[in-house]
């Protein structure tokens, strides 16, 4: 029963690159300010495909090697079939990658890797990719733990090097509106925040889905399923676009599908520092929703709605006016949003765009730029945090726990 | 800074009754099943006016009389210039009313009474109308604790009355469809409830409004401020649509304007019977909210969304299909949804007309249909028991307490 | 194939006045400042209803009688049932009506009469009614011709008789509003309309319906089908709304489902004094379009949009700043608008709210209000010149005609 | 006035490539089957940076020269800071640039073009293109004149080459789902439809922006202006999605802007072969409409609505059932429509992905691909008569002209 998400879809992007259009033979030269390499995002990944373009869009970097998969065969074809490289750069596995790649001449070889398999292989690859003088971009949840997280976080405070971890929400322009919104003051002091990523997808037991599987396996994707795929994103874009801290919460986990051994549901109370209250809900059992992730926020003076369903508008309120659509490329916007917009107001962007400034804020980074904006390894860490308070919290039988120690 | 939700609508409703076209001197006889007197309602009461026009929508019924203020000569004021009543049938007070009226012919007298004044009112007012042997259309919540309204119910309970509560949201033809389509078992067992209802009117100190006035006073109000007023309507939608059984909450509530003494902020996380799991957020400082009522159930094999700001529609989805859209009147409704309709679809219905569908159910039990639908005094119960519970989980700290004793 | 439109709302009202909550037999005096009648709206005719409902929901009017259809015996049934009138008040012709009514005491007789029968009827009545010295309430289109209403205006304004045509959609807040953004001059010149009015229910042959048949009878219903029943509500909205004059059309209508004898779909270019240029669309075959009438207006600094699906809503747009949604009851509104609403922001108004807004209209200017607010018989003549011209230029193939002789 | 629509934008595009983060200095291999060559899109131009990103998102091919404006200095410098490109294969002029690529190794050189100036410049670029061997992308109107465009389309006839005209909007997945809808007969004849496209970036004089100067030159832009960009967007919308062939049309259009040559707004009825009629709306001075494109299609048993500003949904109604949405990657879609979306539902695609459909298209037809989708030089020739019958109707009053000959 598993269904109409991620096979369809996937087959649309594997059925064009392998069959109608492959990547050639010809070698073509062109500049690019960033190589980078790839570990995971092989066949039958969706992901992995998502990072390649969200990466290359804008023209500055252009993938030249990975390991795409554990099986080096598997890897050979993936990189060739479905990212179009050359059999030497397609690695059997990130060990054999780093050192290989370390060992190029440094106006060829990778700059940075993009670890975009599942959950238990993020911390060892970035630990092995810091360790050879690669930056890492890493797919959330950044580890298997908290602990592990922080280590990590201790690892790279040793070196000169960048890290991003892809709670790619933040790069809609319309939610760098409304964290710059926040951040004017021009909502007073924030009260209340709801925030729902609602999916669908796993209603039912979808074990025979390479995507359902590793999500619902905790010796893969840590101590929460809904909540480490999801209900984590829900926490970073909460925290990103209100600067709010979380003092403590309050979580009522659930697995409705028999059998599975990770939670697929989930509503979390939270308090903030200031007195801020919220909501998280997360699902994957919540029929027929999407990808619905959706935020309110209300301060004093305003406040203001967001869902990715349309993710171009930010409605905001105030108490004397009526309400106003703010639009990506629109009239009024704050320096930040017009930034991260890449066609005028009216021409649609969407998941690929909003991924993409994920990155360009992470090369902006490279670049030396003191203030770039986005998700870094203290991101990663405090969505661990969350992770483990919501699963410890709700083990506990729905028990308020402190946010830090 | 009270603003602008009550005083413009109200002005608006008392300028035309009073100043434009005034309910003239002449009197006419129609007929009308059902005469009904009022308690409350006077002048600077919206509510009153909702209820007359509901109660009188489809011609069955007609206000008669009423003690619609404290003050006798407000009270024939009020009844004279916004009901059209004469003097003789406004009175002082509603002992002086319940005596007068039982004194009457019977085919004169009023048969049902409105009551439409604050809480602290309601019971009072129910039990003598009960004594005096009229039916009671009464106002949420219920009561002014859960005690006071489990002793009502027990007076009923010997009475050979009627008695509604005016949950008037059950009324919208989509929240019948709604409630007929979990009925079905088409979605499943139901897993996951999210209820909003989110205001801002109270976002700051409304203290020289008069509706506000009395809803943040304990004495008049009761235990429970937004969740008295509004989170009381979020519980009854929830069981009404449902069918379900809450086990038991935790709730965390919040006053946020500075010297108010009940809650205007809150979310309540829900475990129902049978496992379902829900939350409900309802506040009355989320800025520029208006009357934000927002219900969303996911069953096993679909599940629905639905919103008051759209309030002719039910967004429905499905595993295996494109979600549809159901309206009032349109192609494949039940039989309950297309009798809470008055005109063809595309001819938007709204709150008024919602409010006297719950009068036509409690018109039909008059009748003596067993089955007929409207919010009776075990809604009334219940809902005392939400706030009660609600109120104690959050004094508490915010604990799981149990619904049932 | 007809189905799903009138017919299931339509028994949604008769099942429940007739069957469930009869009128009951006791009479009850109440004050009514204004007493009417009304011609049609007997069995089978969903518009008696609403007329009866919107007149009297402010308790300013009541109806005391009626010549419900052109038989006796449904007359009195439909008048008993449908409207609790007592048989003598139910009479078999409309003559019989207005010489009995005349002949009753002043304090006694109806007033005006509302006229709520097919097309063909309309002048005949409404003339019989102006000799007999009642005010006139009449359904549009006003007339089978333009001759036929510039005649009775002409017998009108020799009368002091007050005359308003159910234009209803120009009840709604948010029109109001809409005119009076106009009239501020803060859009600028207006420069573009687009109306669209579509529907769907006569996508194929509907002529065993009664609502159907004589829409589409060109004896019963005048020259034009859709744009006789609809087309002319569109006129009505964009002259209203703007203030604009029409200058010249071209019209292109068409009949779709064979054997019908009347256009059941158009689209009509229009040019107004000024230079303004718009566009009318009309349908009903436009399947599964419900009621769907929608205005868009732009001017030189300006513009908004408005559709009946999200009545409370008016999204104004500007050039220079992020786009509004003004809402029914909320900040920022003309007094027109706040006058036109009964409930405060949030309580959705719909079609029969809007709909008592014209009769609201039409007592303040009983009353002698000089500049009260309703479609005259000004907006009727407009609306039959509007018909007549579209029907002409269609016939010659589509030309542009003059809209004035 | 200019104002907000492109300014904004373009200068975040250009901002980020050439201050932030530039393409570096680094040569790259990487393969890619297609590399192509541009004319146009030098600094100040928003589409060439559109066509860049969406012919590479998918990695099937290359830029790998350009003539990008008509001085080699700027040619060179747009090349390299906004494509990256080496001085070597920034060329002065688009005849140097065919002569110079052409005599370069089969493996290197450029094997289409991409024509991304404004209109004059089309068909020379065009013809040059074909004479030197090259497939073409040609931004639309494909041409200055109808003339023009079939003399061309006559050169094309005779070369082994393929060619693409760029409109675009038949790129998203739910516009391809309609016109699988329309074409697999569910809906029945089609007999109504109604196209909008209304902007408001062009409302008051914009002659100092570069975007807005060109589109409003006669010399650049050709006969029509608003007509010219967009109404030609909207002929090709109706045309691919309906396969219905234009019999006649009538328009009416208008210049507002004082001083401006060409129409920026206009109204057109369409009569279409078996019968259908439509009617198409397109300005430049809708105040505050972003990009917004809109359609709707009715046929005897159902019909659809789409709205560029939520492309991701297609909005089906049924004479029978309730409406449905069908959504990109959501269930029950099309072949078609599956194939056009790179992501899992939920996971918003917009104008760049459409974008990048039509290169997947013309990729595919490279490839030998017999019945590749792709609005292709016909549609460039169709597109060209509209414009030329739209100007010739207005011209002559606004009377019916035929669509052939």
């Amino acid at each position: 029963m598993l269904i109409y998400v991620f096979p369809l879809s996937l087959y649309a992007i594997v059925a064009y690159n392998t069959c109608v259009c492959d990547w050639g033979e010809v070698l073509t030269e062109r500049r690019a300010k960033w190589r980078f390499g790839m570990v995971g995002g092989g066949e039958g990944a969706f992901i992995g495909q998502v990072h390649r373009l969200a990466a290359e869009m804008d023209g500055a970097a252009c993938l030249v090697c990975g390991a795409f998969a554990s099986d080096a065969e598997r890897s050979r074809r993936s990189g060739r079939e479905l990212y179009g490289l050359s059999d030497e750069r397609c690695y059997p596995d990130y060990a054999t990658m780093f050192a290989a790649e370390a060992a190029r001449p440094t106006d060829e070889r990778m700059q940075f890797v993009v670890i975009a398999a599942p959950n238990h292989v993020h911390v060892p690859v970035a630990e092995a990719a810091l360790a050879a003088g690669f930056h890492v971009v890493c797919d959330k949840p950044l580890a298997m733990s908290l602990a592990q997280a922080e280590q990590l976080a201790g690892t790279l405070a040793k070196c000169d090097l960048e890290f991003a971890v892809t709670h790619n929400y933040t790069g809609y322009p319309m939610i760098r509106e409304a964290r710059a919104l926040v951040a004017s003051g021009a909502l007073g002091a924030i009260r209340r925040v709801n925030c729902e990523y609602l999916q669908g997808w796993l209603a039912s037991d979808a074990s025979d889905n390479k995507q359902a599987a590793w999500r619902t396996d905790p010796e893969r994707a840590g101590a929460a399923g809904c909540f480490g795929d999801i209900g984590s994103h829900a926490e970073n874009l909460v925290s990103y676009v209100t600067g709010l801290d979380i003092v403590a919460l309050c979580a009522d986990l659930t697995t409705f599908v028999p059998g599975r051994e990770l939670d697929d549901d989930g509503n979390v109370l939270l308090r903030f520092a200031g007195g801020a209250r919220g909501v998280v809900s997360a699902s994957q059992i919540a029929v027929g929703k999407e990808n619905d992730l959706a935020l309110q926020v209300y301060g004093e003076r305003g406040g203001f709605e967001w869902k990715q369903s349309d993710a171009n508008s930010l409605l905001v309120r105030w108490t004397d006016r009526a309400p106003e659509i703010r639009r990506t490329g629109g009239p009024g916007l704050s320096a930040a949003a017009l930034d991260a917009a890449r066609t005028p107001s009216g021409h649609p962007e969407g998941y690929l765009e909003a991924f993409a400034n994920v990155y360009r804020g992470f090369y902006q980074a490279l670049d030396g730029v003191a203030d770039a904006d986005f998700p870094d390894v203290e991101h990663g860490v405090r969505g661990m945090r969350f992770i483990e308070r919501v699963v410890s919290s709700s083990a506990q039988g729905g028990v308020w726990v402190n946010f830090e120690e």
